[in-house]
């Protein structure tokens, strides 16, 4: 029987680019499906109801929710293309460590720069700042942090990059200043096709940002 | 070699005692650490530099932080004695989806009930309850959430075990009577040795929260 796959998502989301990516890495055609998320579909609905969110991958009928979770199960269902998690325990336990350090951190820490003013904002820059520095330092020398080889936490990092321009623009900071070693890995990240062809252009995630902040009176 | 594995820990926390109890299942002897937590060692300081937390466990001098991510790793260490993850790439998402939920709801929320007064409490006690109803509705009529074998999400659920009857106390409610199928299950649960010798009465967890609601105020 053909894989079914279908993915509920939303084009400028770190998260659903997150298992794009891992999508394409594997090779895996898919039929997308665009969300609106103040409307949200009855089918997100039913097959997300706990948390109500985007990404939902539905393989074979059945849903799989959350991106970090998601990413896991497509390495393990596809499993002979592009091995994403680490062979060994360890590295793996490394990994998953750092892909929730950057659940629980970074979307909200970055969201900060664009939906607050005074000293909610000038906390948010300290400590967004302060995760890219730690990224930075994790990351070392490595070409990649699965070492050698783009793996799961090098997926579930870059899926970020597009929305790099927007923090920027909004925290007036520059990366290349801030993190040069992590900007050079993400310029190593963009060589794999399935990183490129899935990224969303940062203009893309910037002009969004711009009507969020104008749709939630942010201004 | 012989694996060296210490743990650090806090006697009465359900993270640590999902690793104990992890631990115990696999059969690995390993040194236990109380931790201070006014007072955090230097060692968890060094082994957890980034959330400063317990449970750490250090196996053969490497830290694994996070305990959901800590039983996968032994699980995976030790793998030729009851496994612990679904071997299904499906069921392990969605045992991991149902960790995940209860990491980022279960302890915050019961807090409410012996932190909080008034209509913070009331929420969090109608939150909690809901949260139970839908992990019953969730477990439905299988013996265990992994089905017919104790497994990664029931561990990672009975680890809260000890801490019931400090919610039904000071959220004047009975589980019994709120989710009767899953006080089934915590029995059966109960049943294996790993479970029954690490879980910390009821009545110890319930004079430490009287106590941290006199040291923090809350009273």
């Amino acid at each position: 029987m053909a894989d079914e796959v279908v993915l509920l998502d939303y084009l400028i989301s770190m998260f659903g680019m997150r298992v794009r990516i891992a999508l394409a890495e594997k090779g895996v055609k898919y039929e997308y499906k665009e969300e609106d998320l103040p409307n949200k579909s009855p089918l997100l609905l039913q097959m997300n109801p706990v948390h109500k969110k985007i990404p939902v991958l539905i393989h074979n009928g059945k849903p799989v929710c959350e991106s970090a979770i998601i990413v896991q199960y497509i390495d393990e269902v596809w499993k002979d293309k592009t091995p994403l998690l680490p062979s060994d325990p360890y590295q793996r336990a490394q990994a998953r460590f750092w892909v929730d350090f950057i659940d629980n951190k970074l979307y909200e820490t970055g969201k900060k720069l664009y939906s607050t003013k005074g000293e909610e904002y000038e906390a948010g820059k300290k400590e967004l700042l302060e995760i890219f520095k730690l990224l930075e330092e994790t990351l070392g020398d490595k070409p990649f942090y699965g070492c050698d080889t783009f793996g799961f936490l090098d997926l579930c990092l870059i899926a970020f990059y597009s929305w790099f321009y927007a923090w920027e623009t909004f925290g007036n900071f520059k990366m290349e200043a801030v993190c040069p070693k992590l900007m050079a890995w993400a310029k190593r990240c963009l060589q794999r096709e399935a990183v490129a062809k899935t990224l969303v252009d940062q203009k893309t995630v910037y002009a969004a940002v711009l009507d969020m902040r104008k749709r939630y009176g942010w201004e």
